[in-house]
């Protein structure tokens, strides 16, 4: 058996938390280290902050330098913002200290189209380290884009790619019931969205892998939100909603090429929706309609991002997008 | 953009002669030879043995030498036996002279296990070669193997795999229909099934690749065939069936790993069977449920063929089996 792969994991929110628990249950995995520069967590024991029900032994620091200056590291599991300006900072300081990195970060997942130089300067620093950097996640880095494209591989021609992404929130933590609008007014809910930031990011990301990888070009991006609205009262574990208040959110991105409308994205989240599953739907030669249910939820993307650790490990250096690895599998 | 590949089609039965069909409708993919041993092929034109409706302006030759002594190329798709003892001198002869090598020959989508020697022997002549040979097709290769590792990305754990096809074999070929036994008694079914070579091949190299790529020990592999004997008469375009004899066929093996029970692959296959998809459950962290519909036929298999040849020519020499390779797309 090959030397276990040490892993940092960097940022503790709610996911970065979840994926450091999980590192610690994996065989071929060891969690050596963890950086959050939230002051109410570093400096404890970074079992107690994750959640882990015993402590590791070593404390959560501010800084990257701080735990590597008390361990080595092979790779770092990175969640903390989804966002380029947030984060490049944070995967270029990696790179330097000469770690694999696996991120979350929406914006990362395929930022070739929407972040061309940043997505070239992340590259250039891989290289120049000798590491792999892949962004990946249930969605984006999977089920909208990766998982379709391979579903493509068994298709003669492929006229028209839609994706439908339905979640019933009411199955969802607090936090993600907030996030998509749950209580707010209608007013409220579209003042929001006029500031960004609120609502699924990644669309553009899975849109800019499906095109790039089918060889297409993209003549036109077309996005929108829109607010789903109670009809009758809805009452959840963290949520009272009224009629006429929003309960969550419909949010739909369009990507056409020169002779038309290529695909659509639908990400739908609710509470109380009846429709909790994704729909892939292929038309071309053949047909493909591909039904999936229990991907939702935080524990998806978790898998994904420790599952990728291997691929990426062995990957070429420099910045890997899901269709360029080998097939990431459980293990 | 660059240099069209240059493929031969080795092998004109019903797959391979719908291959190099749509190896002429592909762009990057030009046929620019065909080889069969049947007399009744070899010396007429390209196109018309294949049912292209135009002539190619070049024959079908017996052997791979004639072809090559005609016009160079770069890749072959194999399509001939499904069988090791059948195909392995023909891969050979692919590898030796310089050719990557895309074949829809069951035994090949993944050897390791149920053929390693020969495995080997393919691997080393490709190696020599510098060049990468693949078996791949929609089933093995796809539905029961590498479409179910992929969804295992997502999950934390992974418990149990279950696949089962379901195919109404009324909307199938006449040939498919009689290779799953209709209009046999069953007598005759058990006969040929005794005599081997009926059913579907593959769910040994399916079985093989998942446990494989999952890291888990095959202690113990079963296998049964049983017939669908009709209840009533059932008519299609190509049989007319009374009650009691075969409609088709339900195959299914079951991997089990020390711990027991790990994998189930059930390949069923009937006329005027209501079920018509196919269906992944995983059994872990998350729990997941897939379906597919329009995967049956052979349109998929020679799409995946096809969409094949561009990994295989970028990848390294050697004998690959689909996890090893970047995601296999359309184009």
């Amino acid at each position: 058996m090959s030397n276990p792969t040490r892993v940092i994991q960097y940022g503790l929110g709610p996911i970065g938390s979840a994926i450091a628990r999980h590192v610690t249950e994996r065989d071929g995995l060891v969690l050596v280290g963890a950086v959050d520069v939230d002051p109410a967590k570093s400096g404890r024991d970074v079992g107690e902050v994750i959640g882990l029900g015993r402590e590791l032994g070593f404390p959560v620091t501010a800084t990257l330098a701080e735990t590597l200056a008390r361990t080595d590291a092979d790779a770092a599991l990175h969640a903390t913002s989804s966002y380029f300006d947030r984060f490049k900072p944070q995967i270029l300081e990696l790179l330097d200290a000469g770690l694999d990195v696996v991120s979350t970060a929406e914006e990362l997942s395929f930022p070739w189209l929407a972040h061309p130089d940043e997505a070239r300067e992340i590259d250039a620093a891989a290289k120049r380290a000798g590491k792999t950097v892949l962004g990946t996640g249930v969605n984006p880095g999977f089920l909208m884009d990766s998982l379709p494209l391979f579903l493509t591989a068994i298709c003669q021609r492929v006229e028209h790619i839609e994706v439908r992404r339905a979640q019933n929130a009411s199955l969802r933590r607090g936090p993600f019931q907030a996030k998509i609008g749950a209580g707010l007014t209608v007013d409220e809910f579209q003042a929001r969205m006029a500031a960004g930031r609120m609502g699924h990011v990644g669309l553009p990301e899975s849109m800019g892998m499906i095109f790039h990888t089918l060889g297409r070009t993209l003549a036109r991006y077309e996005s929108a939100v829109e607010p789903v609205v109670a009809e009758r009262r809805v009452v959840t574990e963290f949520f009272d909603v009224p009629p006429g208040r929003v309960i969550g959110l419909k949010q739909t991105a369009r990507g056409f090429a020169p002779e038309g409308e290529f695909v659509v994205l639908t990400f739908l989240a609710a509470l109380d929706a009846e429709e909790n599953c994704d729909t892939i739907r292929i038309r071309g030669v053949p047909d493909l309609e591909v039904t999936l249910r229990g991907t939702n939820g935080d524990a998806a993307t978790v898998a994904i991002a420790v599952n990728a650790i291997k691929r990426v490990r062995e990957a070429e250096p420099g910045l890997a997008t899901m269709p360029d690895l080998p097939l990431i599998t459980y293990g």
